[in-house]
């Protein structure tokens, strides 16, 4: 490439907490030689998702960015991956990748069954939904809801609802494997996987790889 | 209940023909002792949903629109069901029917094994999408494209392709009964279904049908 | 129409109370300028419907019955669904509606996940199976039973038993709609709706407001 | 056993020449050292399954049958399997096989894919909804119909329609193991696994054969 | 058949005291007129199938064994169904039959629902693997372990422990009927089986059934 | 890291050409910062992978290669993904990723529907195994054998049956993204894509990209 790609990882949601830990999450795969990696917030989203309207209402503002913005990657980095199709539509061909999508994909690999850390009830039933569209449910354990805001998923005292719903979704619900179903709980990665002694997929992380993978792929 | 229940029906695509052949197809549904059902168009939609952006471009109007709109129950009148979860949490508990849904659960009871009558590639794949989503896929024998916009499908010439389509269905996919996957479509549903010799079904009524029954049981 | 138009509505069992129940709870749906709607008892029928032979036992006296009544319609409102296919080919393409097919059917369009009040283990078995041959499998919580009879559901004592059931489909299946099991539950659909705070769907109600369209748009 | 045991295999339609076919089919199940294994028909039987009100007619017949007959096992040897779980009540305990149950399940065993010939459009449907009633529809490729009686299939002509349609299944749904879906087409096995060269299940055998093991291990 | 058929029952793991259960269990089966049934144990095995290396390492000397060996028919008498398609490449035709895959299968006829007591979390992976290969998932209930040795599964001792996790697989998964897990479970079914009063399938009887049947039925 | 990670991709095949393909395709993934990436045969493989023992072979050797080697994470480059579950239980926690695994999660973010080109019949039956035990045959079009040994696949000669492969699971089986399902068919992945104009996912390079990720976040 004459120039340094870029891969823009756009959090719909205007909360700076969520959007400073998908950054510091990425840091790993931040390298010389690869794409840069910006991350940026929807100024004009709702603070969290968690009404499917919050969901929708961001759809059409990132579909316009993308289509106004000369990056050559995109990730959404929302666990409802809001708008995935019409964002693709928008990106003319250039990569879009979803985190949820790619955060149960991997998961898939890790376990036989997958349960998802969710933020509230409403959140489970969208998981559902997705789960079912993406047509992976007969390897899905169930989620559990921490019943907080995106943008309170980052703070430390989030960590013991996070393990104490990774371990109910491997003890109650058969889960051999856990998905962090919100942007906003990268820094908990690690923590709730050694607490629960199961791999924890953090799916941005997963999401803005996979975006790297496809351009240096894109030309071969 | 002291004045008569209203049911909206919004077509969100902005044709009139569509709208027209709406009406048209809900005649037999208007009761004196029923509600009033009342068809209207988007104005500011596309003049038909194509892509999944168009889809999405109407999720917030539609729900700002049953937001302020004081009727009893909605039906949204396009097959893609633009918006339904979210026009459901702005309907505060009304009934919100989508057709697509309804078309789709009435095939169930007509057959063993649906198909849907598309609009284009792209509503198949949206079809695709959905009928996971809806968790019927086991039920499903496919969907054949026509080529059309919506605002064409009311037109008499469109009735020949419709039933090719539906012929296709049936002999190749081994449908048994046959969805039509627009509301435009509604004027052509009796002779696809003679045509095929299986049952056609018309999915805006279904949908409105349904609504009536909900307002009827809300109090029971 | 010249002359009203009828549905029958069937309870293969002989249980008087259990049709009082059916008959009360259809009341929403008869109006005016609507079809006349009938219910009746099979006198030959068991006092419930119980087990297996049971439910196959009243599927031809159901065929014979249908076939010489001039009904326009036709609802089995057992929920095992006793004979429905064999009674849609004595109906000669006049429609015929089964309980527990709508019931699930409604079900799904006010939840991700539905689960059914069962009358007893066998008739969770009988459901399982049936849920599956629908298709619908992926979309089912589970079925709890309250270890009753048919003819008993319909008492005050039942309520709390019901409610129990339901409470339980919520917290430990993870449904988020409920079905009633059993047709002459009807009575009891609010109060469990109110307690559990999830919908509740009342089988028979759904399965004759279907026939109800059916017959309006018979001719469109 | 002090006594020597014995399997009812009872053809529930009244055919001669299908009973005669299904008694010649197991000739080679009948040690010396096994369970006597007698072939009879329900003479109040239909000539032969075709409608779905044929298949439930013939239920309390063979519940009847199977409780008042001393017989240690029994088979139901026509693929609609009639009254399979009635006919288990009946036999309090008794062995009671399908032969399409086993006739699929031996075919799970032989390929990936099965597909199944049918009699009629009719009992494709049939077939369709037990094929999902068993949870087994991941692995069916499909079924094609030869249009006849089951009164028919035994004879000579019936072979070469018999191949047509096993070699459409294999051809053209990507079927590799093919079941006979009629008790009467036995006689053809053979002749119809030769010319398409996959596997080819005769499923009153597999059924009888289950039904003998079951005696040999019912005191272990 | 000119000389007496044989078929052998090869235990891959090397353990005496699973081989000699095996042997036991399979004496209902010895008919004078019948195939003989011999029970042998792969030497070089693993002395119990923990790992999945474990069950891997043990397929080629099966298909070798099975190469060389002039039986006309073999079982594969562990429940990973280890190397189960390679063996019957190796097979050159006559019949080969996994434990597990007949084990399942019987259970499929038996409720609708089916629990497997597993040895160990790592068995539980490989057989909710195997299940969804087998394409039965929507019948499975799931497995419960109770951390043991294939070695030790056999001893007197371990009653109790299938009996509590045979019990809580019908309490807590809704299991209606249970399969052993390993071959050396056998001579313990029919104390779960009382114990927990729901049909216990022992699989390796299953899979030798039906290899005799296979062989009366293989020139017909 | 104080050295430089090290992938190691090894082809189970002993073919020269499939492994060279293999290379040339991983150029585009070879970062100066990122790990290194060598690929290496198995020279004790068979020739190609076309039975089930052929992959079944390869297990143990790989195992007990991945053991010994200090490589950081590991690549299995053959669409039967043999051995995989073993060969992490000898990885002890380092990654391992198969290229079937990540050809075809990568294809359910770029399609609705996915379709394999195989190499023969025997590798379909493979595959739809895979398929369903991933869990994701609702998502599977199906398979087309183009009649090749691994070997041959990266001839130019294969192009024109690669494009005619591609071409049929798209018309045909309605497949809207095509998964080459053997690594030596790496080189012709654009050629393909372009003529079927659907995207065409080269399951090597997906495989390794993943590997690559993880390296990168394993301490994060």
């Amino acid at each position: 490439m004459s120039r340094r790609a870029r891969i823009l990882v756009i959090n719909p949601n205007s909360s700076v907490a969520v959007t400073e830990a998908i950054d510091t999450a990425l840091t790993p795969l931040r390298l010389s030689a690869g794409p840069e990696i910006v991350v940026a917030r929807l100024e004009q989203g709702p603070i969290g998702i968690a009404s499917q309207r919050d969901a929708d209402s961001v759809i059409l503002p990132l579909a316009d960015w993308v289509k106004r913005d000369d990056a050559d990657a995109f990730v959404l980095a929302c666990f409802s991956d809001p708008g995935l199709h019409t964002v693709r539509e928008a990106a003319g061909g250039r990569p879009v990748m979803g985190i949820a999508e790619w955060g149960l994909l991997r998961a898939l690999t890790m376990g036989e069954r997958f349960g998802i850390i969710a933020l509230s009830p409403a959140s489970i039933r969208r998981q559902q939904r997705y789960v079912r569209q993406m047509g992976i449910d007969g390897r899905y354990a169930g989620s559990t809801a921490v019943d907080a805001m995106a943008a309170d998923t980052a703070s430390p005292a989030m960590r013991d609802r996070l393990i104490a719903a990774g371990a109910c979704l491997v003890r109650e619900r058969g889960a051999d494997v856990v998905v962090l179903g919100c942007a906003g709980m990268a820094s908990h990665r690690r923590a709730v996987e050694e607490a629960i002694r199961r791999p924890v997929v953090e799916p941005t992380q997963q999401a803005v790889a996979v975006a790297i993978s496809a351009l240096l792929l894109k030309d071969s």
